[in-house]
Parts: structure tokens; sequence; C-alpha cells
């Protein structure tokens, strides 16, 4: 048996998570809340279960909730979607990444990814027969680079893959960012993947740039969110895309062989929950008071903080504690220390190592607490 | 947009529950229950919720859940399955069926398939970049014809899919069939996945043929199965795969990068529920008097009832009743008739039309009874 994906191994996140748990560590490396969510969310998939949304939702999702999430996103970001024809409900992100991926990637094209980026985007290309073409963010700053873009962009590329809240590096995409991405994509048929799982989680008093605020962007894109990450259910597996019609239906075409439809209940009980929209407008300022518990933990430690804006992520340069790579840092600190944390390493192509690891502070202030009590020891 | 899927349209399966639900219809169209499962099993989800099974489940599922499914498969088809190597929960049996097409099949591999087939197969085989070679089952008796499974196999083939029992025509392959499968295939290196969704509902005393059972298949293959059909929550989307560990191996590659995890507190609830095997082992009897209603009450209509000994559908033969297409039948049938049926022509790639539409009847007493007083009008 010839391997489809010869490169890959198990995940970073599943590596390190079952070393945390061998090692009893306090486990800030794979991205998932230690907290519970909110009761009311556990109380509308009840009842939906209850009612009887057990048999298969339509395929695109149950209505109540593709009207829901057009509504969030006209709210959020000024622009109306069709919740017939133009919002698709999927078995998280990381379903919508590949089945989009998918439906527009033909075997030989090209599809620029940015460096570090989510360890799915690079397979999920590779099984679509496309070739993965990686542009660098700036190393330090994790700026995008314009010009390498551009100059990365030929007639075989069919779509960028964006990021922003960005995975792993917590920077975010400004405004003028977003402007420069649309202005270069503007005279090409680039077609954009705009991963926004972290949505709603910015800070300082920022606002999320989501590719729905752009027309030029919001015309060729699909954008990806996720109700695990905003509701605290990363396990429930329910993500959403939003995306122009003609896009859409080939979307759909590939969605429907690929699960299908989504779990009826909690599509039922997330419609329900939906109606309030202020879970979702606190959560910036809920996981800002996270960092900023951290980051003050931190202070004074060796471990450098970078700068953290969005996600729930705050990535640290470990210069000063170690000379070990990220990967064996990781390891150690997760063997030694008792905290477990990601190497920027496993988002690279190439491996590059600039001394930066990641942590996941959407836990309990007491989990935080405690390792922070060990971290400060380095 | 050059599609990739250019021949697919929107499933017969959603295309004749949006009309039934359009034309009040009484829907034995798309298959799935119209009557609730145990309220055991909601309960033992709600219990996971509740006691915050609600972030990632492990990639590969979450083990009590593995464990379950190996030792329900060791129990009813005498095959030990490693848990931790060679299980895997799927978001449901089409999922588990592109994702293993997508871990074998390279650009320009064969993979056989039987016509008529579930509508996602071919789909799927495309979307890796295989070549789809459609070999009939025998029309009228839809049985193998193993001569031409035989001649269809060429260097290039590196799968076939089948599935029994089989949907739509609702027969089942026997212990002989299974055997013929195996012989045939010993000389080759082709793979198998084995669709066995309806693995549950086998009536008149027979006995489920899994590939688990044979040796020489199992070796080979895939075996997708899906709770959905089995406890009545076909809206859940959870569905298992087991396989040998270099296979499974190259499965959750894939798996990891589509849908990474499956909803935890499904899997908890399932796995508790699992512990009771009675529900499983009632559900051909259950099925099979539901069979019987619906047969006899169309015995001395002018459908001809096809033999059927498994899953919940049942064939008929229209020619005594109209001249129209299966398709139009269908369409016409669920509108001036008030019953939604499925053409057997949607899963044949060339439309073969034999004049035979599908019931399903999976739905209470009362509901069989509305339609058998429409169709027996006809
Ligand atoms: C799907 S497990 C990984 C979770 C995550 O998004 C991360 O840790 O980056
Ligand atoms: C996924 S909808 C189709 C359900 C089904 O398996 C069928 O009706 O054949």
């Amino acid at each position: 048996l010839v391997s489809r994906l010869p490169q890959v191994g198990t995940t970073i996140f599943s590596v390190m998570s079952a070393l945390a748990a061998q090692c009893g560590a306090v486990n800030l490396g794979q991205g998932f809340p230690d907290f519970d969510c909110d009761s009311a969310l556990l109380d509308a998939v009840g009842q939906a279960m209850r009612a009887g949304h057990n048999q298969y939702a339509p395929m695109a999702g149950v209505p109540a909730l593709r009207q829901a999430v057009a509504t969030k996103i006209e709210a959020t970001h000024a622009r109306p979607y069709c919740p017939e024809a133009e919002i698709t409900i999927t078995a998280g992100a990381t379903q919508a990444i590949l089945t989009a991926i998918l439906a527009i990637v033909h075997p030989g094209d090209e599809v620029i990814v940015l460096d570090p980026c989510y360890d799915s985007y690079v397979p999920n290309i590779a099984l679509a027969g496309g070739v993965a073409v990686r542009v660098p963010l700036t190393p330090g700053t994790f700026r995008p680079d314009f010009d390498k873009i551009s100059a990365a962009i030929t007639p075989r590329t069919r779509a960028i893959i964006i990021n922003s809240p960005h995975n792993p590096s917590a920077t975010t995409w400004s405004e003028g960012d977003m402007r420069q991405l649309q202005d270069l994509l503007a005279p090409t048929d680039t077609l954009l993947i705009s991963d926004e799982v972290y949505e709603h989680m910015v800070f300082d008093g920022a606002t999320h740039q989501s590719a729905a605020r752009f027309d030029g962007l919001a015309a060729r894109a699909f954008i990806v969110s996720s109700f695990g990450k905003t509701f605290h259910v990363t396990g429930w597996k329910v993500g959403t895309v939003a995306a122009p019609a003609p896009l859409m239906a080939e979307f759909r075409k590939v969605h429907q062989f690929n699960v299908f439809s989504v779990n009826t209940p909690m599509q039922h009980g997330l419609a329900h929950y939906l109606q309030d929209p202020a879970p979702y407008l606190q959560l910036s300022a809920f996981y800002q008071a996270k960092r900023n518990l951290f980051r003050q933990g931190l202070e004074g430690s060796r471990l450098r903080l970078l700068p953290a804006t969005g996600t729930y992520f705050q990535c640290v340069d470990i210069s000063a504690v170690s000379d070990l790579s990220e990967a064996d840092f990781c390891q150690w600190l997760t063997r030694e220390v008792g905290v477990a944390a990601i190497p920027l390493s496993a988002f690279y192509g190439d491996g590059f190592d600039q001394r930066v690891v990641r942590f996941c502070f959407a836990k309990q202030d007491d989990t935080l607490r405690a390792a922070i009590e060990r971290l400060r020891k380095l």
C-alpha cells in the first residue's frame, strides 16, 4: 500500500495531548477549553433530542441554524448571506476546509498557504491532487509579506488560504492587511479560503476583520467558522461556511458525499442558543482576561512573551531558557516541568525553528495559575 | 469555476424528501425512521454532556466506544479487532467511505462498484482522482456476477466496494457469495470496502455475512457500519470503520485532516448504550415485522413485490401500474398519490430503468398503513 500522505504522521495535537495525559502535565498544548460550556446550550440540545430531532438534518444544515448564522454574520460583519444558498453547516471547520479544497482544486492546481499554518491545510491540498505553495509570514512578527504573496501567484493558482486571528502565532490581520490582499487578488481569479474560527477572540478593542467585510474578498471567499471554538464545545464538531451561491453550489456537491449532513440535535440546540448574541459578543472580553492573567503570570520569567492580539493562544520565545529545539523543548517541558506546549515548527513545511512555542490559555484560572507556577521556575 | 463533480446534482434523497414535504406526502423515499430512538440512549448522551464530555474526542474515537465496537464485532462476527489500532469512529458511514477512498486511491487507480450502488461511491472515487468501474449486478435478481467482476479486475484496480445488505435492492449476499469474492480476490492485491450499514437488518433467520467472517476478505477490508441506522438516529452521524492496522493507519492520516474527530457526547452515550446488546440483536426481528406488515398490505395490489432479505427497504416492480419512467413515476406518486419513493435508476451510472422503485419501511405502523391505503388504489 503506497500512502497518499507519505509525509504525514499523527497530528502534533494528538501527540502532545497523549504525552500530557501520560505525564500528568498541565495541558496547554492542544487548543481546547478545560471548562464547561453554558448549561443553557446543553439544555437546548437536550430539548432538541427529546423533541425528536434525531434524524438526518437537511444536507446543507437545519434551516433555523443557517438563518441564525446569516443573522450573526450580518450583525457582526454587515454582509447579508442567503441562508438557503450561501450558508452550509459542517462537521467542524476542518471538514469545511477539506470540503472547500476538494470542491475547487483540480489536479495540478496551486494553492497558496502562509507558513506557519494549521496542519490540515497542506495534506488537504495534496488529497485534492493540488500543489501547496508555502509563502512564509515574516519571521518574528508573523506579518504577511504581500510582495511574496503576489510573486507566488501564477496562472495555476486556484486559491489562497488565510487565517486571522492566526493559529499558532496569535496575531491578527488589520483592515489595511485585508485591503492589501483584496487589491492584490483583484486582477486574478484566485479564490479565497478564510479560516476565521477565532473570529470572536480579538483583544484590546480591535474588530475582527472578516473577509465578509470586503466586497472584493467576499465575492471569492469561503469563510469558515466554528461553534466549537466560540461556545466552548470543541468536541461537538459543528462549523459553518459562508460563500457566494456559485461557490457554495460546488461546495455542497462535495459536502453531500463527505458527511452528507451534520448532527441534528446539536444544530437545533445551537440555533436556539444563537438567539442571544451575548455569549459570542462577550467572548473577546472573557478570553482577554485569561490572556492577561497568563501574560502577567509570566512577566519576569525568562520566557519572552510575543504579542497576542487574537485566538486563545500565547506564543513565547524560549531562547533565554533552553538550547533545545522547539520540539524537544516541548517534550522536555511536558515531561520535566509538567506543562505541555506546541512547537511552532510543527506548523511549517520545512520545520523552521525560531525558538517559539505556543501555549493555549483557554483554561480555568486555576489551571493557568498552576502552569504559571511551574513555568516561572524555568 | 470548473466543477470537480460536473455530473453531480443534489442527491435524490434530498430532492424526494423536499418534494414529499412540499406535497404533504407520506415519505417512504429517503431512508430514515419516523419514530424515536430508545430514550435510554438520549439519557446516556445527556449524561455525557452534563459530565463535561464536550471537548475534542481522541482523533480515532473515544476509547470506550472503540472497545465496545470491537466487542460487538467479536460477538457477532467472531473476529477480534484491536480497538487502539483497528477501529475508528467516523462522522457517519458516508464520511468513512470517502475517507477510506481518499486514503487508498491514487490518481488513475480503478475502483470497482456494483451497479446499482449508493450514490456517494462514484463521486467519492472521482474526488480521489480515481476511475470508477461499474459492474452491473444481474438485472432482476441483483445477484453478483463473479465472472463480470473478475473480468473487471486489471493491474490498475485498487479496490472494490460491496454493500450487503444492499441498498437499494434489499438483497443480501450469502456465505457462498462472500467465499466466491474471497477466492476471486485471493490472487490480487485489490482492497475491499465493505459497506455493512444494514448489518443488523437481515430477515427470515439469515445471518449477516460480514466481511469480518472471512479471513481472506477481512485482511484487505475496511468494514463500515453506522449507529444511525442501527439505533434509529440517522441524524447523529456516527459510524465506524474496522480494518487491519496498516490500512487503518492510512485511513487515520486522512480522517484526522477531514473531520479530525467525531461528536464527543454522542460517542460517550453510544459507548454506554452498547453495553446492552439487546437493542441491536433484536433489530432484525423489529424490522422483519415492519417488512411483513408492508408486504402484506401490498399483496393483491398491482405493485409486484421483489424479495427483501435485508435493509429497511422494499423494492416493487411498477410495470403493471404505469408506463412512466421510474423517476417520473416517483414524482407522480409523490404528487398525485401522496407517497414518496426512490427510483432505482438514481443508483445506476447509466440511469438504467428496470421499472423498479424503492420504499423505506422504517416507519411507524400507522405511517405504513397510511401509505398502503394509498398504494392499494393504484
Ligand atoms: C483538532 S485538535 C487541534 C486543536 C487546535 O486547533 C490547535 O490546538 O491548534
Ligand atoms: C444520507 S440520505 C440517504 C439515506 C439513505 O441511505 C437512503 O435513503 O438510501
